[in-house]
């Protein structure tokens, strides 16, 4: 049956759904020391179990790390699970140890017997490494690559299928589909071993046949014959999906495969468990197994390049095929050993099929009204006559004028120092919250699989075997009930629950009306107090009179505040040092005090010179993307200085300490001093019995405390319970300005699984 | 000791909380039939069990209901609750009978027999009951009247405390006050007669003897010597806490009295458990037991009557004690009988005395600075003058002209009335969301005890036994996680879940971007789609095209939804018939069909006239305060007549169903029709999974149904799931305006207390 997919393809009701696809990538690295020596060290025990864990694998050696990205919808989606992951392996390895950049292994060790297999759970997959080892040798195993995982999206394929009618199952049809896009991957793969082949020097120990080596550099020895592949008796026809399976399952019978997995074509057709259920199942997607590691991309492959493979993809739907089905794939394979065999800086002798292969996919790229994607094209064709701008162009200048071992080191040493940049966030998710960075963190960490429901909201989903969570904010969850935020949300509600349950809160009244809260004068007129809205929550409308008011500052203090709320209340205002107590299943995790903005004097520099000396501290960054803000030097700030008698150009004694806020919000500026160990048990207890009357798992309690070093009486009340946070901040505990950082993130997810930290 | 109360209430910091106060409310009323005869009927068993009942108990007999409020901090708050607990009985007793609204008994039965004893569950309490009637006779007994607990602010007395050095704890201190206003009330209690006495003359069968009985009209029977009362020999001091403590148990010793709370004073000290408590822990309120019903108030008592025994009880400390206690006392004891015996409209000797009082309260007010009660005062200082206008004054005026019989059968009939008009509301709570107010009745009903802790914010808090339960808008408890309102406010989380889970919900995108969301358009342009904002509600910024959309509406959509929020959804319109299905504990418990706001032609009214007809439907009202709301015929009603080819002044056709708006919310005079029994159960199924994968326990669940005679299928989906919301209305289920009615707020309470319903 023939059917013309181009001209499908270009009907109105397929067109907007041309470029819909989910891609996956599996990316294999080896871990190295600083000097790039393969690590002699075992898998980090820190990320989690190998047996389950869904993102952090290890291949064949016990030093191949294997990264792998959940399916995305997009190609940035699927790139962001890449650099979240490697963000995560890289900082488990901790930094005596980096990742190889490069798809050839660093100098390997004289003895076989220290490359070490994988230390894996159960035992098959040990024995199936063994004999790998046996079968190939253990040199050539210890190649890495990426594995690019494609699927068409499922939009585009039902449209596809609706708008023919030769195949009656949505199924068939998409076999035929995938069969003759891996044919044409096959028959033009060499293109892709030019653009981004990126294997051209082994190091010393790779081949150990002298004679059977190839003459270096070439463009890409894992994608030549001298690469890590079946022997010549693994053949499969493509003819179809039919015969495919049926050519596997009769070699592995045979014994020529010792399984299905062994199979190691540079394009796999997959769907099912099994290469039994494909047929019946149908192609679910395609893996192409051929892209070396880029050693100029951090995460080893990099946006231009998905973009380019999808473009790819859809062009090999949208060619025709030439020939028969065997002889098309037979061509592509001398192609394309011809292309990885030649010189990195040689001109190649394909150049009229390239330029025909990217007039055709710019052809398909207007036609199906693909949005921005021609200047990628355009660069990628351009590198057709230009072949130092490939990357194994790029490579042989640098391994010419420097080493192999050079570029390995100093890549790797780069992508290393990016991941320990900002260890309190997540590559890839930097624009989430960085509670919900560092909780992403430790979930990938652990082998939790992970997915984004919604990023502005920091809504995740978590999942481990058939247990699910949703978390927003990285401190909403289901262990909590849904009254208990409820509770916290409203000021009144939570002083009366707390009240009815013994402990000391300010003293106050709700006032609905101007009027009312006039009359109640007489009773605050002397008092330490404070007015505020009821439900506003960062400051504003917010009265404190330490001392009583006066008659006509306390009618403007009420007018502020019933600007901001139809409720407003007048507590009494409690004197001491406010502390959050971060409570967590009935345990303080952490104690935090806060201290407004502030520099210490040294005798010699100016304010300005001291802020901006502090300001340098790795910590401190802006918009709520680093634990601690930048301490600025805006009106707010020179105010108070000047109440101190200071400018921004004094110099303050040595050790005075000047504070440029008078509120201590980490947000304007201030320091979080960590402070948990400080804490005698009694207000540890008070803490925890608080919020339990509150009901609540997950909670942040703020306490004015006098004198911490007398120990708490909920008696004699030398305390006072301000508010009860249902969405507290946890970086400023993990990382604060002084004092023990506590890993609360990890707390929690402790909390939600803990068959995964048994 | 002595100590200058009248000075210490005037000092600064004390005056401000002059007025703080508590109170609590006991009343008691006779169930009749609705001719005014003792009703025959047991106690009606829905409300609850009368084992724990906190507000509605029986007194003496099986038709004595005693209603009983919580403790409040404002006479207001004490009346709502006893508005609430009224509406409650009276609504519970059904409308075949009523509460007798006067404190002498209606015409009690001929035989003794006929007036039953209350059957109560413990043996003790019945066998307390057939003592009393041993010893008063059964007809005594049957009087009702209010029991007034009062207590001085904890503020208030704190600050007195704190004023004077004479006492050394705020117990001993807190006693002699209490027992000083005490006896100051015993004292001038004949007041209280005089102005709230509302006992002037008894039914047929009141009394037995002939000859031991007063001549009517009297001002109180009740309040007289021949009103219910202790034998002579009962006699009690008041000269100290530990006298009157010791007078009571050395009666209960020689069998004087069968217990403590046989003692039948007017006053009694309360605090603690039992007698024996008293002098440990200090009297904690006092309790006045001397008022009559007041026919003419709705609940026995009004809030002016409140609010004088709240000022009559501070005068009572602000004035000072002429004579030794005893003789003190039973000064007021003569007086008072004398009052009492008196003809309701006969001028009293005691005016001066009266006069005295009354100048010495005004002196008070204005000394404290109290606030807006001379007008109240004044009032009731002119009725020492105008006996015709005390209670017992104009309970004689009506009974002279009519009959006793007829005064209660009236006013009777009146608040049984007023208790029926709006079932659908609860007094006291009126200004509470309907579904609030509904579940607070229920609440009350079956005998949990309730607090408004935010009455603004729907917040209440429910307790039975140690078993509290928070509960907001009466279906945010603690039965659902935090997480999951949280996944059903986020409409991309709540699709992402509710598609993985296999279920049909509109196909869409989101977008952040103008620009982005343009390019979609191929997408969209020919097919039925909704665009919409993120996370609004109430339909602002919703644009529907159910037919396609040329370029240009499509992005005036967008900018409309993008004013509203910076994420938009663009997604299918599902066509068919919205329903929502109310899901509790996996179960459907309601389906409502909502229909646009309609009226139906009969060939003789014009629409004016069938809005109007229609708008007189008892459950239409205005503002959210009925569960339906009036048909308006503004701007959009007359737009959407005039689409129809219609004016306000046409009159359609018989039978021609004429729509007056598009949106079908009942909020804009749309329909609401309960069609939970019209579905297959493989609706109700789907429902339940749905909410099921979302995790909620309570969830109204809004589905698209295009044919509801095909049952649902989730592989051919007939259907689609278009919103989940967690703050389902429950009010339009209960009361809709046609079908049956769902008792929504009481399966939620049976979730939450399954213990009470046993």
């Amino acid at each position: 049956m023939n059917i013309n997919i181009k001209e499908l393809l270009s009907k109105t009701d397929v067109r907007p759904y041309a470029m819909s696809a989910r891609f996956g990538l599996e990316k294999e690295s080896q871990r190295v020391t600083l000097d790039g020596a393969l690590a002699k060290t075992d898998h980090p025990s820190i990320l989690g179990n190998r047996s389950f864990h869904p993102y952090i694998q290890t291949d064949f050696s016990e030093t191949q790390i294997e990264l792998i990205t959940p399916v995305g919808d997009s190609i940035i989606e699927t790139l962001r699970y890449l650099a979240a992951v490697h963000d995560v392996a890289i900082r488990s390895i901790g930094n005596g140890e980096m990742l190889w950049p490069l798809s050839m292994p660093p100098r390997l060790p004289e003895n076989d017997r220290d490359i070490k297999i994988a230390k894996l759970d159960k035992y098959e997959d040990v024995l199936y490494r063994r004999y790998l080892a046996r079968e190939y040798g253990k040199r050539k195993q210890m190649v890495s690559g990426i594995h690019f995982n494609f699927e068409y999206g499922e939009e585009l394929m039902a449209r596809l299928y609706h708008s023919q009618e030769a195949y009656t199952t949505l199924e068939a049809f998409k076999n035929v589909l995938y069969m003759k896009a891996a044919r044409n991957y096959l028959r033009y793969r060499w293109l892709i071993t030019y653009l981004f082949g990126a294997s051209p020097v082994s190091e010393w120990g790779y081949f150990t046949d002298k004679e059977n080596r190839p003459t270096e550099p070439l463009r890409s020895i894992r994608n030549s014959s001298f690469g890590y592949r079946n022997r010549e008796d693994v053949k499969v026809s493509y003819v179809s999906l039919e015969k495919y399976t049926e050519d596997i399952q009769t070699m592995v019978e045979n014994g020529v495969l010792s399984e299905e997995k062994e199979f190691y074509a540079p394009v796999r057709l997959r769907g099912g468990k099994c290469m039994a259920d494909l047929p019946k199942k149908g192609i679910r997607y395609i893996e192409l197994r051929n892209l070396d590691l880029n050693p100029f991309a951090p995460m080893g492959i990099d946006e231009d390049t998905m973009q380019f493979m999808h473009l790819f993809m859809l062009f090999l739907l949208w060619t025709d095929e030439k020939e028969k089905a065997d002889e098309w794939v037979a061509t592509g394979e001398l192609l394309n050993e011809q292309i990885a065999l030649s010189h990195p800086f040689a001109q190649i002798a394909l150049q009229a099929e390239g330029d025909r292969v990217f007039s055709e996919m710019m052809e398909m790229v207007t036609e199906l009204g693909i949005y921005g994607q021609k200047e990628l094209l355009t660069t990628y064709q351009e590198q057709l006559r230009m072949p130092e701008m490939t990357i194994s162009g790029k490579m042989w200048t640098i391994i010419e004028a420097n080493s192999n071992t050079e570029l390995g080191i100093v890549y790797g040493k780069e992508y290393q120092g990016i991941a320990f940049e900002r260890p309190y966030q997540l590559a890839g998710f930097r624009r989430m919250e960085l509670s919900t960075q560092l909780f992403l963190f430790d979930a990938i960490q652990k082998g939790l699989e992970v997915e984004i429901l919604d990023e502005n909201e920091q809504f995740l989903k978590l999942k481990y075997q058939n247990h699910v969570e949703y978390v927003k904010n990285a401190n909403m969850t289901s262990l909590d009930t849904y009254i208990v935020p409820l509770i916290m949300e409203n000021k009144t509600v939570t002083k009366k629950v707390l009240k009815e349950a013994g402990f000391r809160v300010p003293e106050g009244d709700e006032f609905t009306s101007l009027e009312e809260a006039e009359r109640a004068y007489l009773k605050y007129e002397n008092r330490a107090f404070v007015v505020k809205p009821k439900s506003t929550n960062y400051g504003v409308g917010i009265s404190i009179f330490k001392d009583g008011a006066s008659g006509k500052d306390y009618i403007e203090a009420l007018s502020l505040a019933f600007k901001e709320d139809t409720s407003i209340l007048i507590e009494e205002f409690l004197v001491g040092t406010e502390y959050r107590f971060f409570v967590l299943d009935n345990e303080v995790k952490a104690i935090l005090l806060r201290i407004p903005a502030n520099v210490v004097g040294d005798g010699v520099h100016t304010v300005e010179e001291l802020v901006a000396e502090k300001n340098t501290h790795p910590l401190r960054g802006s918009n709520h993307r680093a634990p601690l803000e930048l301490i600025q030097l805006g009106e707010l700030e020179r105010l108070m200085l000047k109440e101190q008698g200071l400018m921004i150009h004094s110099i303050p004694a040595k050790d005075q300490i000047v504070y440029l806020r008078e509120n201590s919000n980490i947000s304007t500026g201030g320091d979080s001093i960590d402070v948990t160990d400080q804490f005698d048990e009694s207000y540890k207890k008070l803490a925890v019995d608080a919020v339990a009357a509150l009901g609540a798992k997950i909670c942040g309690i703020d306490l004015i405390i006098p004198d911490k070093t007398i120990p708490a009486n909920k008696e004699i009340p030398n305390y006072g319970i301000i508010e009860a946070n249902f969405n507290p901040a946890m970086h400023m505990h993990i990382y604060p300005y002084s004092g023990t950082g506590r890993p609360l993130t990890m707390d929690v997810l402790k909390l939600l699984y803990p068959e995964v930290f048994k």
